[in-house]
């Protein structure tokens, strides 16, 4: 037997069933068409917003990081809702744009950025993260070809990371942003320039559940923000934080406490530095923001025995849930919080393997695990899916093409 | 320095330029429009099927599987050199009937086919290999219900695996086909409900290079496959042995010895017993047949330097290449075959980290690697791009969308 992981708090049973804001699994399946199926609650997209609002000190600002999940109905109910836009790409930009996104709410991240998403981004008013003298140089160029100030920041790779998070963006050599002690000359040159100066991005890793790591690296982002810019030589208009904040996914995970990193940060923010006493400070905020508000509905297709093994075959898959299966920068697989939907308030009673409908070893979605007994027909539900799903699989694989997704 | 996988035979210098089928991949992108493009050359493909047809049994037919590759040219240049092509999905059969593919020289394997699938491929004459007792028998009754004799073979669970293959398919609990010892009463339930008997699919892994080991193999199958036969009581009219044969990705793979895999087989299929004598055999061969024959051409978009490292960075990435990124079941990232396509016969003489344009530490395409000077505008070609690279990555991650892909 493997241990599941723990299922998100806001999901309920209804007759039986798992609900998601108060509606069936069935009945959104229903009302969507079909399976494979994503839903993410608008109800827990606003209360992890209120906890955040909640926790962090009043002045910091609450940026979506589009790149966890670009579904535009989702990106419009967050636009009301957050204070800023993160993108990673110029089609990230277009995304932003359909949903009626504010561009100079927007900043544009990306360490391979091309001249034609940078004229994109220059034209609409978005904030460019440089992430090399080369690129900030590109964008000088742009904007004065186009005749509009760019409006420019600079990513700093910074020389620590964050302790304990599922990726490092920081630490050591990195394709992200300008080593720390190279960032001064370049935003002078862009000062010099005449370019719009929006202040620094410092990223330094995602997905820790460890609230004093985080509280010591904002502690430490906040020092080297202040260092560089008193050899900038102008108080810091903005600094994005970068995020870190991370999700349970697996057994034996511990939720973050948000509060414990709310308040160190509130005393660093009581006792600032003069270069950063206006600055505008922000969060970028993906995972954290909409993981846990998205489940992922699939059907059992068949149910098979195999040399003492039972199989439940469902209708999803690898090719909506890449991570979920294992497969996404993973060294050991772990189960995620997978259910029987159909049958959510029954006692685990049977151990079961549930894979997807690829044709390949690799399409697991959880591996000997305690389910409440289900048969053909019955819906699986994969939880945390709301981040880093159906945009971070290959739905095209097998020839199966994407799921349906629904805001509820 | 980390070495890279080994280029691939066929792939020349042309004015200090890679060239694919004699033309620069300078002037492909050109033709194409843009990178990233996977370009795909038919003088490859066909050398590997003439390969293949001068070092196997003359009786032997060799399938396609598509989820390899379904680019549709390549489908459609594919299907007057191979017997069959096997399908793993309703989308596949869509595609191979969109590159005019006779569906009578189709069969389709895979765990979770829902019933429009099943109705589907039986409407098109196309052969099931059933995965279960459970889909032999939907089959059966959607043939009723539709008036056409369904084609069925069973997908076999074998009790071996292929060993040192990169994908196990048997040996073990799988849910892939159905335990060797039920598989007789299944098929002989077919049978006597009127089905059009086709017989067994034995696919025991994938991407193996140690010919011993896929002779042991093949030699295992024909044995099961005889004793299944006798079980049955009926000769068998076909079997698919399934694929196995892998092809060199990184530095020490040595190039699977064809020609030894051919001989055995022709040894064992000059003594065959009398249930196999007149069976139609065939392996079912995707990587094997086209990974070699592709490559992903992507354009440097900025170099950089942080804290003594050199990166390339890319237009392309994992969002087209996750395999090639160590994101695709691996556990430990090696280099593939990469080269600057730009100056594809100059010497190595500096050590660069490649990688993508996402802004993720995941996305990585060569550590470490030697290679020659590079500078932004340059092409980077990344070799062994044919098999499961555009389909079998998350095209849409980060905004991106998909590549580019040519066949030349």
């Amino acid at each position: 037997m493997k241990p599941l992981g723990p299922i998100p708090a806001g999901y309920t049973a209804l007759d039986g069933e798992l609900a998601i804001a108060g509606v069936k699994a069935s009945t959104l399946v229903e009302r969507a068409g079909d399976t494979p199926l994503f839903v993410y609650s608008r109800d827990l997209l606003d209360r992890r917003v209120a906890q955040l609002r909640a926790a962090m000190p009043e002045r910091l600002g609450l940026h979506y990081a589009v790149k966890a999940n670009p579904f535009v109905p989702l990106l419009k109910h967050m636009a009301g809702r957050v204070d800023g836009f993160d993108i990673a790409s110029g089609g990230e930009l277009a995304l932003v744009r359909d949903a009626g996104i504010d561009p100079s709410l927007v900043s544009f991240a990306g360490p391979g950025k091309r001249d034609a998403e940078l004229e994109m981004a220059i034209s609409a008013g978005v904030t460019l993260n440089c992430e090399s003298e080369n690129e900030g140089h590109r964008a000088l160029a742009i904007g004065e070809r186009l005749g509009i100030t760019p409006r420019l920041a600079i990513r700093v790779n910074p020389d620590f990371e964050l302790r304990g998070s599922g990726m490092k963006m920081g630490g050591g050599a990195k394709p992200f942003g300008l080593d720390a002690d190279r960032v001064p000359a370049l935003a002078k040159n862009l000062i010099a320039a005449g370019a719009d100066w929006r202040g620094l991005h410092i990223f330094t890793g995602s997905q820790a559940l460890d609230a004093e790591a985080i509280a010591e690296t904002q502690g430490n982002v906040l020092d080297l923000a202040d260092r560089l810019a008193q050899e900038i030589g102008v108080p810091l208009p903005k600094l994005n934080m970068g995020g870190g904040l991370g999700i349970p996914y697996f057994h034996g995970d511990t939720r973050l406490d948000l509060e414990m990193v709310g308040n160190r940060l509130a005393e660093r923010c009581a006792a600032l530095p003069d270069t950063l006493q206006d600055t505008r400070f922000c969060i970028e905020l993906g995972r954290y923001l909409v993981g846990e508000a998205g489940v992922y509905l699939c059907r059992i297709v068949d149910r098979k025995d195999s040399q003492g093994e039972t199989y439940l075959i469902t209708d999803g898959g690898l090719h909506h849930q890449l991570a979920a299966s294992g497969n996404f920068g993973t060294v050991v697989r772990r189960n995620y919080p997978v259910a029987i939907a159909s049958r959510f308030d029954a006692d685990p009673d049977e151990e079961v393997n549930v894979v997807g409908c690829l044709c390949t070893p690799l399409d697991r979605l959880a591996d000997k695990a305690m389910l409440p007994g289900a048969k053909v027909g019955d819906l699986v539900a994969v939880f945390c899916a709301g981040a880093y799903g159906a945009s971070a699989s290959p739905a095209m694989f097998l020839g199966q093409g994407p799921a349906r997704e629904m805001l509820v």
